[in-house]
């Protein structure tokens, strides 16, 4: 099944938008926990109430072999019917790309990978090149230095437009095989919005709500397509971290349920409206 | 020792601005041996003809913790006076990025790494705050579709610019400790001499010559500083790969001696003129 098909069924199954961020760190996880029984425990207490989950690379590169270790026994140890992607953004050139994507889709088995467009097409294309496996070009990142680049004002034969507006053209004209999406952080409605409408079908990877102050409300208005699905709406530490003791998989549950319920709220405003 | 420091002395001491990519790929490796045994092999038979290496972390991924394995065991392996740069591309927000930082300057000990500007200011910091570690930001990359992005004519307040000139300049300001360097393809001559041009102090990382088609003496005469050093030319297949035979090590130390001297060739054709 591909990555499309298999989100959209998680979406339903569990009715959920929301994308738990599996981002291990040790100053922050239970004493003595390892890892891999860190991320087991949350998935057990969160896999009914997500469409997604999303590890991010560097918390696992950052504790060397014995964290990489404990990201590939994650993504087997996840149920078959929810998606897994690859928060990695990647970007190099065509046969170093090539190994990238083996080592994320072949080696580590993710059904989907975040990438960064500044290396053009030839760096992208190896990874939608895997017609079955879900990519999402960075675009409007959730970060306060996105502005540096991202929102420059580019001229084009077509007129002005900014950066991150003609990372989301290109990425549309890349679309052959439609396993394209976007990544657009919650921080910056106005560009989600923006994006949003003029990009109906595709996929958006939405970070940066919690911690990091994005607005639930908009980030649902805004992030969702017609039929209220494809916002992949990204939580990390609010979730996984929501007690450090050892009840936390408890708290992660809890947590979880509360920000789906959250979402659905907004999201059944919405279609009433 | 800083890495800057590090640099100009290995340049010095072998009299070389060669850097040697080391991107093990078992199907052009001799048979049976193992990643790190290649990579040792070459790097006995090569360094002293060399300023720096940079293993490319995509041929180690893709080859699971074995290659990660391996990858360690190389930095490791080097001699303490030839720096060792991390060919990552990481780019990333806040947190995640200081993780990456840690897990290339810390787990694995590099003394530098590649970054990609796309996220901005605070995706680069965490690197740059390693006052002794060298940080290369992607500027403007050897593959062909570097176009798509990075040379879209982008308004500022100063007036108009081309994206990877307006990194470049971003770049020297964010380059308090003085431990910034570039990333400029060596397939684009013109806007090497314009990067070199504009920062003449810059230490410059540039990939493209060999199997990317970059023409050689071109790059060494823009990519050079005014004393004839900081321009950092890789080589990665035309040197590892010069065999795929029992006599590989001995080819590739034959290979990395040839470019070397064509290299000062060019050099002091530029010196004498």
């Amino acid at each position: 099944m591909n990555f499309i098909d298999k989100l959209t069924n998680a979406t339903r199954k569990n009715n959920s938008l929301l994308c738990v961020g599996l981002d291990p760190d040790p100053k922050l996880m239970p004493d003595g926990i390892s890892v891999f029984d860190f991320n087991k425990a949350i998935i057990d207490a969160t896999s009914h109430l997500v469409c997604a989950y999303k590890p991010n690379f560097a918390f696992y590169e950052a504790l060397g072999n014995e964290g990489l270790d404990a990201l590939k026994r994650t993504v087997e140890y996840m149920p078959e019917d929810i998606p897994v992607i690859a928060d990695a953004k990647r970007g190099d050139i065509g046969n170093t790309a090539r190994a990238y994507a083996k080592a994320i889709f072949t080696y580590f088995d993710f059904d989907a990978a975040t990438v960064n467009p500044y290396l053009g097409f030839d760096s992208v294309e190896p990874f939608i090149d895997y017609p079955d496996k879900g990519v999402f070009i960075l675009c409007r990142t959730s970060n306060a230095s996105a502005i540096d680049f991202q929102s420059l004002r580019c001229e084009t034969g077509a007129g002005p437009h900014l950066l991150f507006e003609l990372v989301a053209i290109k990425a549309s004209q890349w679309n052959i095989h439609g396993n394209i999406g976007l990544v657009v952080g919650a921080t910056y409605p106005e560009e989600l919005s923006l994006i949003r409408k003029n990009h109906p079908d595709m996929p958006l990877l939405i970070p940066g709500i919690g911690a990091q102050g994005g607005d639930l409300e908009s980030t649902v208005r805004y992030g969702v397509d017609a039929r209220g699905e494809k916002a992949i709406i990204n939580s990390s530490r609010q979730i996984i971290y929501a007690s450090s003791g050892k009840d936390f998989a408890h708290a992660a549950g809890e947590a979880a349920l509360s920000l789906r319920d959250q979402i659905n709220n907004y999201l059944s405003t919405l279609t009433s409206g």
